[in-house]
């Protein structure tokens, strides 16, 4: 079944948006065409609320674009899942966050997981996320290692090795049975630590392909009866002019 | 004590802004000055996901202003405190939502209480708030009498005897024993119908600016530890250049 | 990428095998291979707890036989999941339930959604999963149409009809955006449903062949770290002899 | 007031049986006898999810022979409390776990509790329960000594001393004023830690006969109305019909 | 085993504390002695929460007295539990509420129950317990039949009829297999209402004296680690003088 | 506008009421009168179950007193809100608990806050108010100090310097933004504990003055609908006739 998969890097670092596109390239099936993109405007790396904020437009405006391309699903690769509800809003297909898609994903694997993330102060935007996906019984902790975002992928920062490490004392202190990536930078990294740990070790982007690709082919999408429906249509004025117009563009 | 509160309707509509105004004025103190506002940029009524979304850049934007001109706090007058967390990062006096401070004053005056909102649509957005604030034993329900956030100025929508309708209907049947207004449009019409439906109905406008003169004169502020820390400085790019630059403006 | 899924139904009417076959078949990627069985013991209709716990040790039976054969994950298609901790204990590969799959994808189509299952009795045993599962917010109401498991094949118990007919009253008064279908013998019936309602109809088996193809794909299997370890080696005794040998079959 | 109580041990070690039936002798009424019994299928000890599964068929064939001989109620002694709900179907005078007694007790004596069990691997399962029961709160931590279910009764397992230096840890660390026992294995242990600990420390088994013998002598059986009815009539198949036949035994 | 019991009826109606006494002898141990008291200052009847905070005192005096006269647990025989944190840091033996026995009581025997209590405004004080007792889950529902306390002796009020007919629709609506009486003066209807309705009706009263016992025998008291030691001596002024010295009693 | 508030030390120690009143003083607005009060009968501190229950009424008494006196709101000055709904029930104004009124200001300055206390065994009863206002999500840790409440006063008890340092060990590993004092009689130390913490340190006395002044201003009260209806009139027997008649003051 031949189907197209919007995947929205939020951050406008084309550089992570490459990486992101190379793990989903590696799990989705050879049918389906990755449509990888960061936004026209927003900021170099999502760490903290206001951050969220200002991606989450992008994100609609992506997710629109995506639909009128002809997209059939699309996913939000960052871990605070900026724009969720806005995006679905937006959406005749389902649209999928790497977080939810991740700790959705735990669950199916282990009776608890631990989160390893970037910064101390993101921590407490996974948490919210754990208590509105209801998932905050099986998340056991959520820990961070203090690496910005962008510092992934300077080796200077060690990334993989305290990621590792802290993974290390989350297994011994955490009675988790599973670890979640708390970031799309570290996508990469998820085959390698999943090994070297002997447990499953979960990157977001690469599961919510997956689970995105399996809505599809289901035939489901996001509901268009409620709070998802079509937002009514209004011109938004000033800085905001510059948005996509808020009218619709499908169907 | 002389103080100065940014009241801050996240809609473009100022004619609502006016009546915010007045509302905030009859409660201040005759010391507190207040800014009212709206954002440069954004939609002229919040009615959906994607509506939060784009104000809450707006609320950002006039947080970092409020700040400059010396506001003591700030008040954000749409019942989805849209941008609440993000206006945290960004400043120094506390940031009060109206729907945060309706339902924390509810919980003071009846062990339960029903919101009266708008749009059917925007229910699960207060449903939302009412579990991030820990709220949701105290709220028995949440009732849209559907009329458009900007109908409410308009007499041929009948919204003072519909929300009337509505709110009697709700006391006869949902255990409670306060009426919350679910939108600032409806800030004039509190005190008409506490009167006549004999029970306290809360208007958040009024409330937060009462919590918020409490707040300073306490000497209290948004904790700068933890994740309201101000934002790490970036440079946005795209359309988000025309937001104010995301470098804090006060300390 | 080859993989081969092992769809257990928990009860013995192998027609029900079938018709879970043909809707799994539907979805699968042509590289998948199905392995659809029913228990050798156990009972025809899986209704109320005592079913579930004569199921449970069917499943396990039917995990660890496909794992001997090289099944890749394994997908428990009864909708109060029988069995699942149990299942995941004996399995190398993921074991997903049904009930989890839908319950988990519905979050991500709609912020609430109701349940559609065969007999009332059996409401209090969904219920329980929506907990464990931490999805008791989204999951609006659980409704039963008195149709007993088997009699869903009976064209003379109107089961189409009746189904319809109830998720419209939920569409109508339970808040909902998407109706989550619970019996898996509701499977061919997903799509009508689906778009004659206009809003997404959530057949747990279909999703549950996508998370399975998912998780497989990106690597991840059941922790083997904690309580999903391989259990402990023992005999058991009396009738429980019949079962396969405790001892695990495979690593 | 005669009376007539089953007791079952879940597992198929008799000295384990004979040890409970001593603990349950010691606190029964003058008029109560005791019917103690392991399942004639099972395993000779319950460490993990498949073991409860496993067990708890055992424990719905002896339940129904003690409705058969007239027993009046029924209690699970195994902390994990395998097949309670499907138990409850088959019975009609009351069916109480040994978990659920002990934790129930616990709230009537301090206002917070740790458990002290036997394996890390079954914490979740006690987890599990505590939120089933609702007593998620008052639980303050559950403990693990690593000492396997046979364990206890050799006496190179020091099983008392470890456990008492586990409860002391929990008094000094967990803010619990109360022990309960995680094994039915534990209960000649209970007083001696009591008096030496002295809180209360609570052994399941015997608080089980007493709440039992109350419900009794106040004409309280499970219900019959809702999903604790008698199961609907079936006929199992394969190695299941080695149980006794499915069709209830009484009224 | 020769025990005593402190059977405390919470208000000043000595009619009803006879009519108590009368239920718990009905269902004691022929070795069981009940004091049934009322306490020396207090109000008739306990209806709501300036009610509960005055009968809060009074408990604890009998509580003392009982202590002294040798009483081995305390029965706290009003629905709203009045006092029961603080009488069980006066007491060395268990002290039980009836809402609190019964609605545990509850869960033993049906997964779900509703109460039937006699105002509408004292729903809200047995919600609370409900979720102080961890209980809210299985609690379908508290339905009021607008009857006094002190009318349900009174024929006129044809107490017995309309318990009845609100059961009924409680059982029809409520998904509930058994009903909770919510006044320890609708005691002597229990047995009655069981029979005509062939579910579970739990009277608290009795129940409460059959899980005393239970604790009793198997040596358990209220801990005296953590919250509920003995009280910090102090002498009381004003009104409270006139109570029992503040000074614990026994040991 | 003219306003009075009644302030009500719930124990009988005059000196720490003349320590609140300084308190709620410099935080006041200059046209707020305040009647500062103990009660006339109760206990020279408050720090167990016991005392709360004696405190409550105490608490009432004085709520009745001020209604009479033209008091147009209620601050219950003690961090167990000793009495709080039994006060509601005889006030027509707001009754506000300085606990509720710290942590609910709390939630509106950090998104998680630790608590300060005097001794462990308090802890629970904070722990409690957390759930009851619902703001267990938002406090990370309650921590004791082990002063007494009379001890705060003694600077033997180096109690600035104490709470100091546990203040700190708060914010180094509760992951928390916030300080609440939980005691009145730490009231004058908030101001100096926020300047050397760097974060806000909250003092509910401070507070509820604000919020109390916010809602008469708003000119709401207790709601009389439900269960804050006036108590029915009742005559209390014995030591209870002490207390001021339970007839309503007013209105």
């Amino acid at each position: 079944m031949k189907m197209k998969l919007n995947l929205i890097n939020p951050n406008t670092t084309w550089s992570m948006t490459r990486l992101i596109e190379e793990s989903a390239q590696a799990v989705a099936s050879p049918d389906t065409a990755i449509r990888a993109v960061s936004p026209d405007g927003g900021v170099p790396s999502i760490e903290c609320h206001l951050d969220e904020a200002i991606a989450a437009l992008g994100v609609v405006e992506e997710v629109r674009r995506g639909e009128a391309e002809g997209c059939d699903a699309h996913i939000i690769a960052c871990f605070g899942d900026p724009g969720l509800d806005a995006a679905r809003e937006v959406a005749t297909g389902p649209v999928i966050g790497i977080a939810e898609a991740a700790m959705h994903a735990a669950t199916l694997l282990a009776t608890g997981f631990s989160v390893i993330t970037t910064l101390e102060r993101t921590v407490v935007i996974a948490e919210h996320l754990t208590r509105k996906y209801g998932i905050h019984n099986h998340c056991r902790r959520i820990r961070a290692v203090e690496i910005p975002v962008l510092g992934l992928e300077d080796p200077a920062s060690q990334a993989y090795e305290r990621i590792l490490a802290e993974a290390k004392v989350a297994l011994a202190a955490d009675r988790c049975g599973a670890i979640v990536l708390g970031c799309a930078g570290m996508s990469d990294l998820a085959k390698r630590l999943g090994i070297e740990l002997g447990v499953p070790v979960i990157d977001g982007v690469t599961v919510a392909i997956g689970f995105a690709e399996a809505l599809v082919r289901c035939g489901l999408g996001t509901s268009k009866n409620g709070d998802y429906a079509l937002p009514p249509a209004k011109t938004p004025c000033g800085w905001a002019q510059g948005l996509a117009q808020q009218v619709p563009v499908k169907p």
